[in-house]
């Protein structure tokens, strides 16, 4: 696969079939996920692969409480708000990413794999996500479904302890990445255009450029 | 360029050549890098690229002063224990990491592109760094060689307030990833296999797999 198709089309995909991944292709994913920078190539990552149907059935509930507590708290007013004028086109974008995400919390212990990812030591994210996104993409190219959450350390160290994580050895969760073949097609993502949020030497200063569709795949 | 090549190639490219980056490749840079995941889909960042010489010649000094705090603080016990015994596999690998990151400070601003990454209100880093990695794998499919560098932050609001970063309205610096053409060859970057950073179900229960070398390229 190109790796522009790979970069555009790896969107939160969170309708999965229950279809188990083949050990060969969880190798190849965290395969790539190592290549990825750390700083001063510390590699201070731990990746923990979860299948097995007790831990799995474990999460369920917890990451339910979690996106619970995520509507009641951080989305609330934007939830609301979407609710009150749901046919704007950020309403729209907001309803469907609560209706994936509640598809995801009704059926999580029927992902047939987690990734989870651990760090240690590093303070702004910048050594542990670009390997979870590695890990992401390879998945992508695999016809693997995926997405990113942070919200289960809502529930402090219940999931670092489900999975044994030696805390006291200064391993903390980044994410975890539920991981499936996806039920439904690949598309490219929606997002505000780069030339409205880039800007050239300056905050505020026009980029130089202005991109009004996708660049990929090639309109040529 | 396939996916798995950008992913196991793109590592940290410090030596390159004062040619200019094209817009066009700038664009397509930035239109992958905002493809990428974000809490929410919240898109809470901003990129600035810099290629004025009078900004990137003020953001030599600063970044020299960076490294050298580095070296003297969370490096100085690595260094000096490479130092100490610099035939160790170890010892090569962080002397030659030395020794890349010096060149960069020594020539910082004859980078022709700086790609400035800040963020609003991502506690993790989970909402900013897969898009900076993004944009690195897209300069690789561009030839374009990067590196990931959060140092400046040791300066505080220098850089910020160099680039006219609204402080107040919550914007805080992510990354600085400086761009060019590679003088030197890409490869695969070395690192400890994916199976002695990989547990299943339980933190220090084996993967599942050994990885004895990179599986790509593929070995067929």
């Amino acid at each position: 696969m190109d790796v522009y198709e790979a970069l555009y089309t790896t969107r939160a995909m969170r309708r999965v079939r229950p279809d188990p991944i083949p050990p060969e292709v969880q190798a190849r994913i965290l395969d790539a996920a190592v290549r990825a920078p750390s700083g001063g190539n510390a590699q201070n990552w731990r990746f923990v692969l979860v299948d097995d149907p007790a831990a799995r059935s474990a999460l369920g509930p917890l990451y339910r409480q979690c996106i619970d507590q995520l509507w009641a708290t951080i989305y609330k007013a934007r939830v609301e708000s979407a609710r009150a004028d749901p046919d704007l086109p950020e309403s729209r974008a907001t309803l469907a990413m609560v209706a994936s995400v509640e598809h995801a919390a009704d059926h999580f212990a029927g992902y047939p794999l987690f990734l989870f990812a651990f760090h240690r030591g590093d303070t702004t994210g910048g050594s542990i996500y670009p390997a979870v996104w590695s890990a992401m993409l390879a998945a992508r190219a695999e016809g693997v479904g995926s997405s990113l959450t942070t919200v289960l350390a809502f529930k402090g160290d219940a999931v670092p302890d489900l999975l044994g994580v030696p805390r006291d050895q200064g391993w903390k969760m980044a994410a975890c990445v539920p991981l499936g073949y996806p039920t439904g097609a690949w598309g490219v993502a929606r997002r505000r255009p780069a030339h409205e949020v880039a800007y050239r030497n300056s905050w505020g200063a026009p980029v130089g450029f202005e991109i009004n569709q996708p660049l990929w795949p090639s309109q040529d």
